[in-house]
């Protein structure tokens, strides 16, 4: 069937590999008529490229996005937009130790077994490469959904976990770090950890929080395409996602309806908003917060045992460039997974009421 | 929009509302020839009813579906499965009392907002109601996806929580107390704290455990389309359900990679199963398990504060018959939508590989 | 996969077959707050309904349908719309002669090879008794798009064809005729025509043509949802249909483009519309019209030969109560299917532009 | 919505205008482990493209297609298939003249009012240049329902008609001459008609034949998603199609049903095919065939009165590149999309039956 498609209005579908020659997409649904600044696309791209900082792979790929077509004059003509990103360091060699070889924890078992074949290069399509398309797709959705504002963070690295509700942080310290985590001090311990799990050849996970503000009521396709159902099914399909929860989450599960109901202020609000700005899958106007669970990078700096397509027994050798921790490219990721939701949602609005 | 179907290629339409003559729907998409024991639906059905035990709610339902169309002489004919289940007990009067008000953490609000109307009837289609046509569905999806086995049961009522891994339960045991979880002596307090709660007129969340068995290598559509992606928008659509984890989990994302890498044994194999029985998107072969959040029923048997259409304040009276606690009803319809997920994947792919 | 789901905002998803319970459908995705005239869908019903004149099938059914869900105080609430059509008149026995016989031209070999079963009680599913299901829809869809007016009329049976353009026609001579044909002394010829035909135990097929008025300009989703390509499909979805055409069709390929063009005027309209009311697959304002091919009704009131399932040559006794023509009954069922995919280009058409 | 997606199962996504950068596409949901001939990809392009004989348009592309994803060593991986062709000959100064000007028959002015912008560099999206693409991912459908075999070829310029079946024709001579017209005597007078069309600056339609062999029995899912429903959306959303019709097609409408019954074989074969291969919207392993009406080219070489954006009356020069007749072209875009629809009923009937 292929799984590449995404959306129901607001149309992606994207392509490409690790190592081939260029990955790109299709974005197909978006209005006409929307002036795009083309240069906060490329900004995103930024925030999710490799090479970026010390704490990321070393890796190295420019990520300039080219756009082929659906833009004339600075807005979206209503045709579909085109566009690919060429893959500028194709070390394809640095991929022929594992070339047999099934890495524990990584696709190369199950894409082999379903597909009856083997694209060793990197990982070929199940390479988190791919999600720099995602970045493009929604960096564009970000700007067709406008006023709407979408801010993830690292919420926490391994054990060290933000305390602070999102109301008590600022989110203008987000970038001003290279764990993206607002708050300054918990950032420095992040980042000193990271690097000492990377010097052990090892690696940790992490949780990413985002808030969505300034939500008009309204949004979500009950009963099946609820909307924190498509959001989640959306950060689940971001490489290395384990989880996903939203308001009061699991943490919810332990509290009496009588603390948890949200009651109603005079102006339609409510006092608490442990709903998480959905109720019965429509936004409710008030944030949408939600916390995305990613777990430890598979591939490690160090020996592992493991299985070649015979099943023999074989060691899998510790090398390249990868990330001691993903979820400081992920930010970008989640908020342009959850620009493409709310804007597919947008615009799924506009027939649901004469 | 809408966002009444579910499924790529086993297909599920429903409708209804919880006090209209009947809900129902129709499945597309279910391969011909398939024997169908109809008392394995009727089963599953009885373990969604209401009035089924003392802690769940009191209302009546006999919920006996019929089947419109599809079968013929014991067997799906390829055509499209039409059923509906009557609604027996539509005491809309019972609802008088709230035909203006939003109650607190439902969907009163926001479905008035969206559609411009308000159903006050029980919740229309906001109630949980519908999901008994899952429960149909599902139970349909289970026997074409046989032998893969799903499971659900109870894994924690607010602060109650088994700490025995799924390894360690005898899953016989499940059925066997109201609550729906395989220890027995936990059960026994799950369900005391049920009661205890329901006397304060107050109602307590919790968490539904699933596993699924016998799983083929193969099952997933990445990169959208992941196999968890999905099941976590299936168990998200759910009502109530705020949280989704599957393999690791939330947990996972303070271990190392080093700890978290499943190794993989000589017959393909893993000796741990972090990664829930899933890689890349894509079924291993190993079981799969996950963790689904339910909040707490926002109705109460309390009076609450609250507003009307217009933003009066006024107060919601706290009457009917209502669950105080919707996980052991759940059970059956995490079952079923797991198996709506599975049964697609399935189909699907069959035409991933030549 | 099924094929029983038709619309992409606008959502038909059907079932029933001719002889079992019921047929019925669910519409998902109609605004809330439509205003239904209940009486008007019965009429169109009561339109393709058998028994209803000489010309047509007097097999009896009394197609009264019956709503289940997503209407409250008369108008649409957002939630899908559940309607049954009980199945009146289920005399299985007629089929006995034809249970293990191909009919020839009929579907009975095709579902027998594709679905590996047979339902042989009057062709199942492939039955043109669905198309009541498609009228109900119809129905529905026609008011949403109100000023939007679709006229369909019968324009040859067999030989007997019209020669006035619809322009030149009143509509509303329609349906003062058995056979639905605008002019009145033609309208006699086709009736003797076909009750000439009848006497001879045979069938014979005809044109229906359709016209659609007060279409706004931007309809249509190019490249591949072209407006004429979703209204070819519909149409050729219908049972018995071998053909479709819209504007100059078939006779505008012998033409050259300077005859062919059609000049704007200064308002904005054409001088002519050999284009049909469609341009590069999108609305331009003009009216839309089409011709629609029906064949003669497979099934004879005279023996014919035939192979069984094991491929024996057999005899298949002409007996039972079939349509001489199936183009009167058709009538409806073309206005809905047009409606349908208005309805549905309509609602997309909402986001095309901001 | 955009409708730049094609498909079910093999699906394809388009972008691309005639004046960009490049247009390109995406297939996915092609089946793993197929052994591609890429220069039959190439070949089929070559049939389409401009300037390949002198009576077709002069425009100058070299129209080389790239693959950037989703092969690897010869055969589909299972990943989607990226590709795009560059757009060499791009000489949007030819398009100033009619920048403003809506140009009569053309789509202009119908995407002008729907996306609210005009993109005038010939056509835009509107340009049968996105067709192209069609051809690419139809040449790898033709592979991947190998031996299922699609022949598509010219059956009239003008008045100037083949009489002859398809059966007394030898498939073999189409491509020996310009026209594609089997008859090498009919060819002649077909080419000599078209350039004296070209010589009075003027255009003529005609209408293409196709017929699929070597079908198997079991394509197609009904009863919306027949499969001559979905051939016919295919073949009008082709530019400039007017009309399509399968078997007996519009003339069968002037039959007797004693006469266009199809009896059976002991075989399970028909003596005659009226029926087109298919019934009951399901192949029936009988050939498929149909024909498709195109208009004549709206782009004319001489002057045209027309009307501006502002509806000034204006007049339309007559000048530029363009193609007499669009049939001889138009072959390999029907093979196409033909193509297309029966990989993707191929992969779909996978899962019909158990």
């Amino acid at each position: 069937m292929g799984g590449n498609n995404f959306g129901h209005v607001f149309k992606l579908m994207t392509y490409g590999e690790s190592h081939g020659k260029a990955i790109g997409g299709i974005i197909d649904g978006c209005p006409a008529n929307l002036k795009l600044d083309l240069e906060k696309v490329q900004l995103d791209l930024d925030r999710r490229k490799p090479g970026q900082s010390a704490i990321v792979t070393q890796r190295k790929e420019s990520d300039k996005v080219e756009f082929l077509s659906g833009l004339f004059e600075g807005k979206t003509t209503g045709a579909p937009i085109g566009f690919q990103i060429p893959n500028a360091d194709q070390k394809s060699k640095d991929y022929d130790h594992i070339k047999d070889v099934y890495r524990p924890s990584h696709a190369d078992f199950t894409y082999t077994k379903k597909y009856g074949n083997r694209d060793y290069r990197g990982g070929g399509r199940s390479s988190a490469r791919e999600t720099a398309c995602r970045v493009v797709a929604g960096a564009i959705a970000k700007q067709l959904i406008d006023p709407i504002k979408i801010t993830a963070f690292t919420s926490s690295i391994g054990e060290i976990k933000l305390s602070k509700t999102y109301q008590e942080l600022d989110f203008k310290h987000i970038e001003k770090n290279s764990v993206r985590c607002p708050d300054q001090d918990l950032a420095n311990k992040m980042i000193t950890h990271i690097k000492s799990i990377r010097k052990q050849g090892d690696t940790i996970g992490g949780i990413v929080a985002c808030v969505i503000q300034n939500v008009p009521v309204g949004l979500g396709e009950p009963v099946f395409d609820k909307l924190h159902a498509q959001l989640g099914k959306a950060m689940l399909s971001i490489n290395a996602v384990k989880g996903f929860e939203y308001g009061s989450g699991f943490k919810g599960t332990t509290m009496k309806g009588s603390d948890h109901n949200d009651s109603f202020t005079k102006d339609g609000k409510t006092s608490t908003n442990y709903s998480g700005g959905i109720q019965g899958g429509i936004s409710n106007g008030m944030d949408i917060y939600f916390n995305v669970a990613f777990k430890p990078v598979a591939t490690l700096i160090r020996d592992q045992n493991s299985i070649d397509k015979d099943h023999n027994e074989v060691t899998v050798k510790g090398k390249g460039r990868h990330d001691p921790c993903v979820v400081p490219r992920a930010i970008p990721i989640v908020e342009a997974m959850a620009a493409l939701v709310m804007a597919d949602f947008y615009l799924m609005n506009k027939s649901s009421n004469l």
